[in-house]
């Protein structure tokens, strides 16, 4: 079965271009192995963008036609301009879908859409990690085990200074003794919003079947929908004018 | 587009053999529009059984292969047999979707889902309503206007005694003075939940097209996902057993 | 500080009978020492009650007077009479608060609020807990660190099949591999019900002072408060009169 | 009975400096009327201030020792210096209360708080506007009726902009055909925030009791809870350092 939708993937691409153990991971890019299983899962419209393209990968061509936008960064969240956060926030609350990945969690588009820190306690331990379905109903854990395992992960802990989700479809356990909402749906505008905790670049976590099923069942959860656009007030400070009231049909 | 979803109405069936005003504006039953448009709208599978059935409608075989079952029932909640109750229960924390629909908010098995009374205020005076959209990613805002109106309804009116949604999608604006959500979506085991309210007997509401564009919506939204099925310790009151830990892959 | 608060705790009371390890731990029942550390915390008019009480401890004069009700229970669920249940449930609805404790969750007044069938994954191994606050600012986090543990107690894993909690204050780590939403919040008609996981009888966690504090925590915010009442239309399956609209004031 | 909390009410301040309508229904301010019935109630601690103070009535010092912020604003919404809003919101991620009014909705610091434009549907025409509870159990519904009026009132109308709310205690219904949800509870970082419609600055609203009883309510919920405060990693967008992980107690 394939899938009409636009998934664009923004991998900021620093790590790979630095560091030798990432290198040999992920010879390709940190989020190549996902582009690749999007693809394969009938994705076929999944392409891959990073920080060094022009407009950081983020034009408003682009943007105009994406679907879904799954986001991977961790050294330069700093380095993206805000006229393209802007531009994102604006694209999702308009209904473009977006999937931020481990280390966004301090993007400043996610920060930006979550009005939080959006921070949480972490240790580099390589230690393993198992993930917990707590909403066997939800979409995205669709085709999961009650849990699966990553080996070796970087761990994320709790509290993680979001707003309560819509929906908290998994919680992970860290052997180090930490649990994490890793699992999280928000809605924002005519949006949705995954957030989903695995990925780090030192760790070969996104060649994991149940890991890339769960972010393939992400995209399609988050794909915007055919819900009315309203049309609001036109002041952003003050009310101009009177708006017209709907007409009953 | 067609849909393989088995799709069972529960059409209590009893207003239709006694009230000429229901027969002239529903002769073949009151959901036997929303049959018509299910089908049309791509769920070929659909079928429409009655409190008079065999079963009550509502046999073990027929449960076992029914996706989404949607509900109406009025006058006759209290002659649903309790076994049949405890069934349709049993399949919706399986995963079988249930669509509940207008005065099913009083529904033996709605009540049970709910654990409230799921009481309301009412007012059976023919004003018109209108419902708005206050959700608009959400999937059963698709294809809907900013709002719509239906020209003579039942009025329900806060408060609805039910629980916290999980996801309110309409609430609905009465002439008389009242609000009421009305379009309430809820997770309960591996099934989802949808209540919409519209849909009294003696209006012709459901050849309404944004009605049954809800309904069908509803539908879709509801159908049985593919998250892992858990096995629960055995006993219900005493642990009489010690259950083995899963094991990692 | 005093609270005027009426609390009932219900103490099955059905171990302490039997079990010689559990007679050592609690010697005047399980829930004597969450009645002495509620009074202790100003919970002065706090009593406990047994099944073995008159009217199973549920009489309609009892409950009137309850603000909050403790609930635990574990060998006799069955043994509690319908009609106390149906008592209990009403008086939830009506605004009394209820904190269901440990294996409180396959009680038939939990189940029955939850419209589930609340059962969980869980394992007598007497490995430690870890409970951590995921909702810093909710009042049942009042006076807790990040986090506390208790050394020994049985297991409960997820799925915890109940609906999305309102809120969820606490998650749970285990040591044996496993997570649990083990602090949650539900409002249902007019009351609140805090489920809170731990509490076996083969431990001496009530003893633990985080334990107290936290149940101590939910009986203040399950307490009654001072919201409307609402008349709802009389009949429970068919509308036998119109009801008078309110009059604005 | 006296509460102890620090209120500070932040009014804007400018119709009452250019409006005569305003200037003869609010000689003292907006929120004058706010301010004395929150004394009344028992904020002996409540103070004003306006956007013409000194560092814009929103010093370091200032926010250092309130406990909750009330907010109303409307034309001035873009002169409120950013740092002020960077200081507000970290204030409110640590835990002070935030209860903003009316046209607050486009205030950069809810905006900021909610991550989505907040924006709405009006009409100034003056016609009534009915509260109803939907929440009866929430402390924020405390001594209110089932439902309430206010005899004249700016509308505002859905789709109200806005994430899904942690709680939604009232919804309105305007006279023009419009539902609103009207009083919303949020949980951000250590802090609780409650929006409220009501409160038109040509309109006498803020004498009404019932708004001065849910304001009140409002900042009664919204005070500062207990919970613990976590120590996140250091780095906003690289985790610099591990973290020492928890020790067990």
């Amino acid at each position: 079965m394939q899938f009409p939708l636009q998934v664009l993937v923004w991998n900021e691409g620093q790590h790979e271009k630095r560091n030798k153990t990432v290198q040999q991971i992920y010879p390709h890019g940190i989020c190549a192995p996902l582009v690749e299983s999007l693809r394969a899962q009938g994705y076929a419209h999944t392409q891959m963008v990073t920080l060094d393209d022009p407009d950081q990968g983020l034009s408003e061509a682009t943007l105009a036609q994406t679907d879904v936008l799954v986001w991977w960064g961790h050294v330069a969240h700093d380095q993206v301009r805000d006229e393209f956060v802007d531009r994102v926030q604006r694209r999702v609350l308009e209904g473009m879908g977006l999937v931020v990945l481990h280390s966004g969690h301090h993007a400043k588009i996610f920060r930006r859409l979550m009005g939080t820190t959006c921070s949480l306690r972490w240790r580099e331990d390589g230690l393993h990690e198992r993930l917990w379905v707590v909403d066997p109903g939800h979409p995205i854990a669709d085709g999961l085990p009650p849990y699966f395992e990553i080996p070796q992960d970087e761990m994320y802990g709790e509290h993680f200074d979001i707003p309560t989700p819509d929906a908290v479809v998994l919680i992970s356990w860290f052997a180090g003794g930490e649990v994490f909402r890793s699992g999280c749906c928000f809605h924002r505008g005519r949006g949705k919003i995954f957030y989903f905790r695995p990925g780090h670049e030192t760790f070969p976590v996104y060649y994991q079947k149940e890991v890339q099923q769960v972010i393939a069942n992400g995209v399609r959860w988050a794909a915007p929908g055919k819900g009315p656009a309203f049309v609001y007030s036109g002041g952003e400070t003050l009310h101009a004018a009177a708006l017209e009231p709907y007409q009953a049909g």
